[in-house]
């Protein structure tokens, strides 16, 4: 099992998220590339946190949007998408080389990432964008998402993800923010859902019912309060119960 | 003789510059890198271009500084610029790459330019991102610079720049633009001017000297009106003495 | 009847349109506020020429989005919205203060003015925060938008367009960009159609058949080739007609 | 005496210091304008918090650096900063004026503020910009600057700030941050030292030798980790001592 979660999302003189600590929890580090949020020394500093604990980086692309931390649906055109992918993949890429590593998958961010679930235009725009860079890299998102789908079309590789502190419908899709319930905060409930999780047994849906989740990865939350104390937790847990974790797209070996 | 050029100086709705002619022009283009120009489609449209007239791509790296196009000095820690620098160097080449060729040289731009003659933290910033990044890539740059000095000092190759329109001093370096006669204008006298540079002989110096300015590269304005009707009287020109054109860093062969 | 441009779209070193000719042909200008395009000199040098021509000065609002000229929908919070708004037109305020003018009307730009036609929370927050700035500021519109339909449920003067050079259905309504035929281009053809509409007589649709467009405002482009023959044909040709031309929220008076 | 703090300097998804503390404490706002940070809505929020507390409003204008957070010296031509900064003060006053305030006086920030003790050409910018908005609005800065100099002889009310955590020179000026000691830090001795600054008394410099700074206003700091317990022990130091707290550029009656 991997697990993931979204780091370098501070911007000059603003902090967000304790980098340093959870880059000692994670296996793959989903780094901001400067649209949506992330200034080149806060990427870098990422990289080379996760060069020194041998984790994966990956390109959080998002919306071009530092106003909007990249929440906001964007109705870019296609080929203007692919190009702002590109263009942060890159840079992020230059940046991870400097410390000692290389960019393995790509996770849109936010606003985006809610989109390709179900914009086939965009979705295939950011599949377009990682298939013309290097075909090599993995792409990650949720299961059922046209991002997915798209990319497995185009003979990329597709890697699922669940989420750690989300409650699920029976459906098996994530209960909106918006509802009561949506959000776990408990750290050893979170934990215990993950050991489930990575083991396909089935956890609980919100309306108690039992869904199975499949998924190669689990993504905990980097910016919330207890964000350092939930990853820790779902982190002891696994490996507690014998689940290794690594990343689902590993880093160069130095 | 090389021949270089600012272009993909246009962003989003505003255009600058005719990229497409120059291109078929100029032997190596200096492309923005998106801090003071160059959104991502403009950037991939002139690697693209750059690649059908087999043209060097090099890497216009600037100030964060849209509203100002790079022109105004900023104070930046020099810590903070290397990883401007190498962002900037990053994204132009992940979009280099699409497009099917590399970059091979880094000329900053506008008021980093004018700054790193100077300016030794900045100068050695700049330095420390190249060489970082990828000691292999060429720097282009104005003679007696620290930033060339430095470059030199770490390793990298250095190449010299002269001024196709510009006035110099009987020192040797540029009349200042605020000082009358600073800029030519006549596409012959320019052109002829230039087959002299190529050729090692003296050229006028704004007081009616004589002066030898020894360079690898000329640098056409890429915005200026008349920039299309100079940079092709300066090619014809060199063409028809008999003066090669052809990059300083070549792109890699298709 | 009135004449209304979108003027002040340069940004930096980016020029767009030829303000200072459409200053001396429009009754009202448009000016971009800084988000979408417009920085402070070119802002406040629109407002200056505007005072000189006795041209009204309306804030031209958009969404916060300079690398898409916004014309991208942004799917921003009403609250947001508002807030944007609301700085947007004070900054224009400053600015046409020491000029010697003052903001008379609000017209949205781009994706935000086709957004508001439907989007009723983005237009509730425009209108919002129009009323909470200054209720006696009028707005301008497309008819039978939510914009104007809120607007005027709010206590607001609203103020219908025409479009000098847009293609209309048999419903009234514009036809697309992306048909053939949505833009028309030659002057004469355009300014006849103008002094029918200022009129009150019927137009030819695309169709072939004929419509009644109510206009008190008719827009005509600022950025486009052919912008100022177009602009001066209009005016001539009203003016010929003796059809007065005069804002419909004229200045203060110096 | 008069007790200032920077506020509304979050941006978007990033917050910076807690305002509505602060805005229970000082008695005058220096409200970021957007150019180094404040969205609108951090703003509009400040603007709020300040007519609830009674706390007057100033225009906290800097670079236009989002990135450096204003910190960088930016060599902006005169005329571009007075656009700049009336752009800046004419967004602020828009929400002052909706929450039901106004601007009443203008503090630049970071660099700007450093620059212009100096910068001759640049403080004169900043003046020109007061002047020309409206010349009853007070300038707050360091005594001995130009921007204060300056803005005296353009006929401005100008208002003198001292630093609570921060040491002298026996000369009077700011011992620089790259020295030891520069920055204090035990919340009772600050709040001594205002008490003796209000006082008109000698306060101890750097080097143990006394010195009387003059100032009507007090700066203290709103984004450092201690930044509330230092306010509050300030104000209530002042307080008890009977010395009366009240903005020096009050804020309209409700």
């Amino acid at each position: 099992m991997d697990l993931n979660a979204d780091l370098a999302e501070g911007f000059g003189r603003w902090e967000l998220g304790d980098d340093a600590a959870l880059l000692r929890i994670v296996t793959s580090a989903n780094v901001a590339c400067g649209f949506h949020a992330g200034d080149p020394g806060v990427i870098r500093r990422a990289c080379e946190l996760a060069v020194a604990g041998g984790v994966a980086v990956g390109a959080q692309v998002g919306y071009r949007d530092l106003a909007g931390f990249g929440r906001r649906f964007v109705d870019v055109a296609p080929a203007e998408l692919t190009d702002d992918v590109l263009y942060q993949v890159g840079a992020l890429a230059g940046l991870a080389r400097v410390a000692g590593t290389s960019v393995t998958y790509v996770k849109p961010h936010g606003a985006l990432y809610n989109a390709i679930v179900h914009h086939e235009e965009q979705a295939g725009a950011v599949v377009r964008a990682v298939r013309e860079y290097d075909p090599g890299l993995a792409v990650l998102g949720l299961p059922g998402s046209a991002w997915l789908r798209l990319a497995e079309g185009a003979g990329l590789r597709t890697v699922r993800e669940a989420f750690a502190d989300r409650a699920y419908t029976p459906e098996g899709t994530l209960v909106s923010r918006r509802e009561p319930g949506a959000v776990l905060h408990d750290p050893e409930e979170i934990a215990l859902r993950c050991v489930r999780l990575a083991a396909g047994e089935p956890i609980e849906a919100v309306d108690g019912s039992r869904i199975v989740v499949r998924a190669e990865s689990i993504c905990v939350h980097g910016d919330s309060p207890g964000a350092v104390a939930i990853a820790t937790a779902v982190r002891d847990r696994l490996r507690a119960e014998g689940i290794p974790l690594a990343p689902f797209a590993p880093p160069p070996s130095g």
